[in-house]
């Protein structure tokens, strides 16, 4: 009997534009699909009609999968020959334990393929206006999760990756916000240090709050999960560039048949354009 | 006269399927398009017949347009009203000068939209077997150019990186590579520790050399730009999870027409899924 094919799957951060045309391609095809809580539910409205959905994220009052279950969801499915995507927010290999599934279906000689996905680390910030590097503000960025906040030793760790990388990006990291920003300030960060709490991001709901080191705690005491932390002098560029959240909005698309064909140089009446041609 | 607008786009690391849907509609749509050397050349297949394409990267032997050139072209074109879409290599707002742009644009009163692409700060290890992050190996990542490591004190704070991260990626780092290896292993990077050089990445000609920072050096001596240096444990998968390049490679999508229908629980026959049920 043929072997299906796992396909692990980032379903990007939220806006459903942000999945890729592999990812949509294969969401289309597949015969079982098994999603996690930060997917968004229209995804799943692309999946054909006969495919089954298999939610395998955590859920308030029920039963959560383990991963060694999950895991063997995919073998199990895959050795019966049906195509499954499993689809993950964001990125699969960027905190999504996708390594670890790729690890079990390579150890039970099941064929798979990853489908990277635009990352939350790197495009709620853009949503919100925060260019992760840019040639006058940051030039190397890291990400982390907040989990880590709550390890012993880890703020010492994550005050000195602040003081080391001009960018730094926590994902999950709301809950222990307070936690995060005391330990940074007990650890030398300066308390003038911008820092960008984004709720929600590329979603409809999406909230940005913008502070200190200092004053960020109070200042984001009302914003809700999930959320992502921005913190270095990029901060400083999101009002400016809060694109998804002010007028500029985003446009209604243009209607496709008036595309005007034209060729280079333009043909333009009364424009100066020919610097560029 | 309505202000056309432009759309920041990232056209992924270089497998064209990695584009956005989002992105995808855009660069059908658009009247302009504005593309750097590292986007595949078959997206621009998918443009209108109409619209006009306009090469703005580096090229041998011809005037390399300025930034601000770049930025003028783009303000010009949505004042004439068109729709413009800026296509980047893997994600605008990593190391691609989106933000400067961005700015740019703003200040001209010019409406714009970011469009998050696929870094390939993740999706090239990814395609490479190599998740960034992993619950045994690494929680957190930091992305650097290798352009860095040019200016005096770079290589100083690569080794404080590679300290306090897990996984260090690199981009654009092929060119430095050896300058880069003896300052890490100078400034106390254990000479066993492993590292990757990826080439290529997601394209037909990806190309991976695996080592440690003491003879990677000699081992990726042939290897060509563009390269992206993974440095971390991670790397330790790459072996077991290399599905790019293995025989398990990427099927043949199945066709469509072959989909079955099916409810969960599975009426399967002869089969054990009860226990997922």
């Amino acid at each position: 009997m043929r072997l299906g094919t796992v396909y692990l799957v980032g379903a990007g951060p939220g806006d459903p534009g942000l999945l890729t045309v592999r990812g949509l391609e294969l969401l289309r095809r597949a015969h079982i699909i098994v999603f996690d809580q930060l997917v968004n539910p229209v995804l799943l409205e692309e999946a054909s009609a006969g495919a089954v959905r298999i939610f395998a994220g955590k859920q308030a009052g029920r039963h959560c999968i383990a991963q060694s279950e999950i895991n063997q969801l995919l073998i199990d499915h895959a050795r019966l020959g049906y195509e499954v995507v499993r689809l993950k927010g964001g990125d699969p290999f960027v905190f999504g334990r996708g390594g670890e599934e790729a690890e079990a279906l390579a150890e039970a000689g099941i064929p798979f393929e990853i489908v990277p996905g635009v990352s939350s680390a790197v495009a709620v910030p853009a949503y919100a206006g925060i260019p992760l590097t840019h040639r006058n503000y940051s030039s190397s960025f890291a990400v982390v999760t907040g989990h880590k906040a709550q390890k012993q030793q880890a703020p010492a760790e994550l005050a000195k990756l602040a003081a080391v990388v001009d960018t730094v990006v926590i994902l999950m990291g709301l809950t222990n916000l307070a936690q995060i920003a005391s330990e940074l300030l007990a650890h030398g960060l300066a308390p003038e240090t911008s820092i960008a709490v984004i709720s929600r991001g590329t979603t409809d709901e999406q909230e940005t709050i913008t502070g200190t080191v200092a004053d960020i705690v109070d200042k984001a005491a009302c914003i809700e999960s999930p959320a992502i932390i921005v913190i270095g002098r990029v901060v400083e560029l999101q009002q400016r560039l809060n694109w998804f959240a002010s007028s500029f909005g985003r446009g209604e698309l243009w209607p496709a048949g008036e595309v005007r064909v034209m060729h280079y140089p333009l043909e333009t009446e009364g424009t100066d354009l020919s610097r560029h041609s």
